[in-house]
């Protein structure tokens, strides 16, 4: 089985990464560096013509959108279960993947890359603070879904094991510590998300993307 | 069984409203009207907090997210296979109606809705004006996949059946006229539409929320 997994140092395509890892899957990292706008050769549109990461590739195919990577990897690898198989605990496993991926996720996009939504330098600002002032309410509600595991009797946030809500939980967390949020503020999730970092196949994802959990500095906490 | 939905008229609730029928579900149909603000009464807050359609209440158990949704009553009616059992078409299911909801549906809202990015009117406007400018490309994709599915042998956009990629595709492409984007300048995928809107459940749920599927008026073809 040849796997490739393009990704992004720090991106969601962690997501796929981490869960690759956990699978125990033999897989091929490669490497996109947004900073020097590797997403948009011409060499890598020719795999992924949206210049997105992360896309896997797998015996011909390229697969796009975090959604779909969850749903091929926990196919791939069925004795994972990384997606519930009964129904209402898998409707509930997409409904939190989802609204991570189509709320946290883009809302934290605002914040980061608020050229995406105008040309306009003041509208950017406008956007950018709008956002920046959303985002710790949505940190609040991934807790309460930590919180609402724990109480559920479950040490993740899909069940038994450490997985893509984890790893997203982590990577969203994360990203709010750029955007001026102290983690230490909930310390439920932040417990959560130095726990998932320790899974020795997260750990493995983290070195490979040299990843630092924690980017909030108390200096810029004012700034978004 | 007792099944009731949640849903708005013309919204993306549309997407399991029309899979209900077209599983030949029993269900109760729960308008919520938003130009009476409905979705953020106490009543309608305490089935979902976050006051949205749709919600899908089953057994005591609300769950929200088109594609928690999709997944769930895909889970109720097996026999309907309206999400593909084999891995790769159904990671390619996945990927499309993650991209219909992740992409397509949000440059919507920043046309419809760009009060939810800023407070600030003339930020509003630029976003606006950048969404408007997009939403024709997201379209254009829209009806490459309707090509792609009609060179791949398949009459609908997850395969043998109409499903619930063609009933977003409906759900966008309206959206679009009422951005002002006349639907007939995409031929393919306007026939699709159309032929969607035809099939005797998805006119059932068309005339139930009083859908004119077409909005555009060319004389406000410029407005947004």
């Amino acid at each position: 089985m040849t796997l490739k997994l393009y990704y992004a140092s720090g991106a969601c395509s962690f997501v796929p990464h981490s869960m690759l890892e956990l699978a125990g899957a033999t897989f091929e990292p490669m490497l996109v560096k947004l900073h020097k706008n590797e997403q948009n050769s011409p060499e890598y549109r020719a795999i992924n013509p949206r210049g997105q990461v992360p896309a896997l590739v797998h015996e011909g195919q390229v697969i796009t959108q975090i959604l779909a990577l969850v749903t091929y990897i926990d196919g791939l690898f069925p004795e994972n279960a990384f997606i519930p198989r009964e129904p209402l605990a898998r409707a509930r496993f997409v409904e939190a993947l989802a609204w991570m991926n189509n709320t946290v996720h883009p809302t934290f996009t605002h914040i980061f890359m608020p050229h995406k939504f105008t040309d306009d330098e003041a509208a950017q600002k406008a956007i950018q603070a709008h956002a920046r002032a959303q985002y710790p309410a949505l940190l609040d509600e991934l807790q309460e879904r930590v919180r609402a595991a724990h109480a559920g009797g479950h040490d993740w946030l899909g069940g038994a094991h450490c997985g893509p809500l984890d790893t997203y939980a982590l990577t969203l967390t994360r990203w709010g510590s750029l955007a001026g949020i102290d983690p230490a503020q909930r310390a439920l999730l932040w417990t959560h998300v130095q726990r998932t970092a320790q899974v020795p196949a997260v750990a493995r994802a983290i070195e490979r993307e040299r990843l630092q959990l924690n980017l909030y500095r108390p200096a810029t906490e004012s700034a978004p």
